[in-house]
């Protein structure tokens, strides 16, 4: 059998007509339910079961084999055990069939024997062109097309709707399904990873920005098993309009690797997730809540232009609550505008206050227009990008449906009438009832996103997205390439005077320095440099001198040069090709540091932070993976916690951003064109006084 | 009338025997959810209803007025218009009624003329000894006495349980009410404060702590009104061992007052209120998700008496979730003990790993025990404080419950058997269905916690209030009254020189410094400290030197003296009693800044950060409500994001973290003996090296 087009084989993994369960057994609660899902949630095609004993499974007659069947069908999920799944695609591969959910378990995942048997299963499916799903996956839920393959039960209703789901992970598959369905969110496609040894996650997701009835993708992650084809896969989706929501754990584990560059040790594998995420304009959330809740919020209102939203809400505690959270997210409530105001000062009661947000006050309770009319003034108001409405949908059906069904659908209507993105929340996050998604269904009334805890944050998130969209289409999708330079004894950790010559040689602004071997040397350098001097220990290996004391500051004279010559060098005994840095001394500005790290998943990253003990101490860095240019160096300091000293606090000079910019998006072109065998770049510190600036120290690593 | 015992009053107004509602009429919403209220949800006693024109009203007749009534009734709840409130409780009054929830609004929160009708009110009830809810607000739920004098529908079922809720907030009311019920949380009381012109949320808190169907009591707070009374409210709560949960609005509303003492500015009225409430073992939450959820596990569970969580879950994915939630909280997961891992691994399947957190695998589809026997085994380990369980209670009845009705009975006799307390946590926050609600009333299975994004919030919240409990009992309620420094001439801003000098006077470390008044005299000065010294402007009324140029460091020799001189002179003229102050200077350490300030609502308020610009810049700063001993300082200056640079980061001598508590509670000491008239008293730098502590720069601002 021939190789088949990827992407036309998930499609077919997705959409079979014909399925066959391979395995099937009343005893096997993941066949009950399978055959169970297939049947109640709108499989139209046949179901054929094959078990080797025959006979009878779930009332229906069973065959032997996958080659016994009466024809090729579609699809099989396969849920033998873990020896007789080769078998088993072999034998579908011989009777023609293309398409695999592999649920069992026992493979990679359970030591090595498992490993063997995967990479058996894998090969011999590469070399047959079989499409597989898993193993030890739970299969997936084609809510969009009625055809759910998938090993644990569905309860009904199965919502459709436009949320792709992609977990690795069996066990939240269900968890995530069933809190979807509370919400009343529908989803196009759910599928549970499970080893992703033939179909990977990107997979997934280019299936879903080529599949009509996905708006929003989410995903669970426990780890980007490869970050180039997910970074491809992200940007099709972004260039697409479809936003991608993550939740990606591993927040808390502390990168392994070695701390000898600052830079690694601060990076972290999160941290650089993080700078790839907001690169791809992936939305990272924190919950299982916030991934399914900013997932529907952008399915049904869709990303929101802007971040200044006016709110319209009935109650006071409520503004007050949504007035904390949008500072916390970033997002601004502006004052409304003098038109906006007067006509809401028109239909409000007399004791009521314009202001956003807006309480229109339990006067709704007398007037049900009230809330709905201020709705229309204010999503009129030229000020905002967007509005949020604050409304619950009603819980319980009451004696008289009509009245909230008349009341919703005249919201239903403005809400469709407006000029702006309208986005509806409730108080918070519980279920939307039976009621509730009936008044929906009914009336029109768009989705009621999950209470305002998680809404802010879903707010905050498709504001975001709007803009990485923007930022992200005006960079190129590859890197231009750089030119190569080519690095003679590139290797170990270099020391400051080889590092600095290479910054020096590229047309960076280097401080002047002297290599000397001796005390007197080391004075001739310091009188030549004027006193006060640094002398600092110079030796390849050696990453942090100042942790042997091998920096000395501040040196006001000879005899201060001499001795500190003798001590550092005392320090140094041992090292091979020691000597000494005679620099000036600098004073004033600001210390900052910026390093190139090379993740061994992402590639290099820049990390930006105020220099010395601080940036290792506070943790205040920013992140970015390159390439970079200027404008996303000043976006990084822009972040930082201590962004304000750098805009001249109490006194000091500001920083000329654009100036520090320009230099460590050069030195982050250096890194990049230093080749592979780059591990570190790092400097620390870069000296920012007004519009100098200058690199101080510098270090090299190469693996 | 006699004024009455204000408890008593309050104990009779929620739990009357007889109610008349006034202002009844079948066209008012809150008239009929009123009646219907008292009538669905079990209230057994007699319900009167009044309306000036008497006639039928709910079906009965009604009185025209409360003198008319056959008899006293307990409590009138009173909904007629704003200018009828006042006659209403005068006819009340004369009829022997002495308890109001007035519903009305229109009072102070609508402007001088309400405000002008609320005092007539409060002044009247006072003078009557009556004992009023509200005015404006919805009345209360009394759901542990079935009595529902409350103005909104109250969805059935009412769920009866252990949490008290006060709100500050109207509409919020019933948002908690249905969460609560969608959480399956029972409350004993819910109550809607209205203008608290009478009834204070600190009078219901006492009622909450000697009401013994509550166990925890949740607050949506606005403002806290009166601090003193709410601190002691929380104090008795806290000795009585019923955590206290708040959700206080206006966290990202910046401090108005001025800023001239840095510690003002940086403390925030908001900062304050978070360090009243850690003082207080008030448990602070950010949303009314938390609120709900930290207050329904201490309900259950109840309070945690460790950090060190032993977790149990099904789901690998959820395991990784729950690690990384671990730590935002400040919980420990600690390796299982020798014991536990053998014991575990005898019981799960050979691909299953043993660790904390535990996933037993999706193995548990096929041996429904497994989960249960490893709960069992998890809580016999001598290392954890708790066990966490990850279960989510079934959400659809199924074909025959008595499957997951025999599984959870199992589970709950472990849960009821485990030697340490176990917190039940779902994967999601949805509702708990009535399927779910009927297997934890038929098996006795727990609380289920709701979701592991607020679960793992709510563990942590448990676990820190038994350490603050155990904390602030150790800690006098009233501060031991120190003895008082009279000051002359107490008044404006305190140059540097006095504020020194009163501290040196009170036994503290201070720089030596000189106050002079000429050039000679500087360098004299300057002479008998040895260089370099520093010259710093000397002028009452000055707060900020740096902002003018008034502080020259690091002077080397008598010209430079001379020319600092003159140039602070220069930048002082103007200033009254200018002159200049030499010290010597110093070097090394670390920087501190310690600030008292009076907050005006909480009193003073002790700020520790690192000093200079860094705690301006990076708000890097910790709270803590005086009185503070030498414990309180060194918490706090661990809380430090900074604070590892105290420790002696990079070679740095680390410092002497109980020299400098005690420097800083004898600083606070001397604040609070400076009587009312101190707005602050700040020090910054304070100078730590090793166990050198020095206060470099003092201010004080009387007001």
């Amino acid at each position: 059998m021939t190789s088949r087009d990827p992407r036309a084989g998930v499609r077919a993994l997705f959409n079979p007509g014909s399925i066959a369960l391979v395995g099937a057994s009343d005893k096997s609660g993941w066949s009950v339910s399978t055959f169970g899902n297939l049947r109640v949630h709108g499989f139209a095609g046949p179901v054929h079961l094959v078990n080797p004993r025959g006979g009878l499974v779930h009332g229906h007659a069973a065959y032997p084999s996958l080659a016994e069947l009466p024809g090729p069908v579609d699809l099989a999920y396969v849920m033998v055990p873990t020896r007789a799944v080769l078998p088993v695609l072999r034998d579908g591969a011989g009777a023609g069939i293309r398409n695999y959910v592999v649920l069992t378990a026992g493979f990679g995942e359970a030591g090595e024997d498992g490993a063997r048997l995967e990479a058996e299963v894998v090969a011999f499916a590469r070399e047959a062109g079989l499409t597989v799903l898993g193993p030890n996956g739970n299969g997936y839920i084609n809510a969009a097309a009625g055809i759910t393959p998938y090993g644990l039960p569905i309860p009904p209703p199965l919502l459709r709707g436009p949320v792709g789901v992609v977990l690795q992970s069996g066990a939240l598959a269900s968890s995530v399904l069933a809190f979807a369905q509370a919400r009343n969110i529908g989803l196009s496609l759910l599928t549970s990873m499970g080893n992703e040894s033939l179909v990977t996650v990107p997979d997934v997701i280019d299936y879903l920005v080529d599949d009509p009835a996905t708006k929003v993708i989410a995903l669970f992650l426990e780890s980007v098993r490869d970050p180039d084809a997910f970074a491809r896969a992200a940007r099709r989706a972004l260039e697409a309009g479809k936003p991608v929501v993550a939740l990606k754990i591993g927040r808390s584990r502390l990168a392994s690797r070695t701390a000898r560059a600052h830079t690694g040790a601060l990076v972290g594998d999160d941290g650089v997730v993080g700078a790839a995420f907001r690169r791809l304009g992936v939305l990272r959330v924190r919950s299982l809540e916030d991934l399914m809740v900013t997932a529907g919020l952008l399915a049904s209102a869709g990303p929101l232009p802007g971040p200044r939203i006016g709110v319209v809400t009935p109650s006071g505690g409520a503004s007050e609550i949504i007035a904390d959270r949008a500072e916390d997210e970033g997002l601004e409530l502006p004052a409304y505008a003098p038109e906006t105001a007067a006509a809401l000062a028109e239909i409000l009661p007399p004791f009521a206050t314009v202001q956003n947000p807006l309480d229109v006050t339990g006067y709704v309770l007398i007037d049900r227009t009230l809330l709905g009319r201020a709705l229309e003034i204010v999503s009129a108001d030229p000020g905002i990008d967007a509005v949020m409405l604050l409304t619950d949908l009603p819980r319980f059906t009451p004696p008289d449906p009509s009245v909230p069904m008349a009341n919703f659908e005249t919201h239903a209507r403005r809400i469709a009438a407006s000029p702006r993105p309208v986005v509806v929340v409730g108080n918070t996050l519980t279920d939307v009832s039976e009621f509730g998604r009936t008044v929906q269904e009914k009336t029109g009334f768009p989705h009621v996103v999950g209470g305002i805890e998680h809404g802010m944050q879903a707010i905050g998130a498709a504001v975001r997205w709007s803009a990485a969209r923007r930022r992200a289409l005006e960079r190129p999708e590859r890197p231009v390439a750089g030119e190569h330079i080519a690095v003679d004894g590139a290797s170990g950790v270099w020391a400051e005077h080889r590092a600095a010559a290479l910054l020096a040689g590229a047309g960076l602004p280097v401080v002047p320095s002297e290599l000397v071997g001796g005390e007197d040397a080391a004075v001739a350098a310091a009188d030549r440099f004027g006193y006060p001097v640094v002398l600092k220990a110079a030796a390849d290996g050696l990453a942090h001198k100042s942790d042997i004391g091998g920096v000395r500051l501040g040196l006001a004279g000879p005899d201060a040069v001499r001795t500190a010559y003798r001590e550092v060098m005392a320090a140094l005994a041992g090292h091979a090709g020691a000597g000494a840095l005679v620099q000036p001394q600098r004073s004033g500005g600001v210390e900052l540091l910026a390093g190139i790290v090379r993740d061994p998943a992402w590639g290099l990253t820049l990390a930006v932070g105020l220099g010395g003990v601080w940036v290792e101490v506070l943790r205040d860095s920013a992140l970015r993976l390159l390439p970079v240019d200027a404008r996303d160096v000043r976006e990084a300091l822009g972040e930082l916690r201590g962004a304000a000293l750098l805009n001249g606090a109490r006194g000091a000079k500001p920083a000329d951003l654009d100036a520090v910019a320009d230099v460590v998006s050069r030195v982050a072109a250096v890194a990049a064109s230093l080749g592979d065998r780059l591990e570190a770049l790092e400097i620390n510190p870069l000296r920012v006084d007004g519009a100098e600036v200058e690199v101080l120290d510098a270090l090299i690593t190469w693996n």
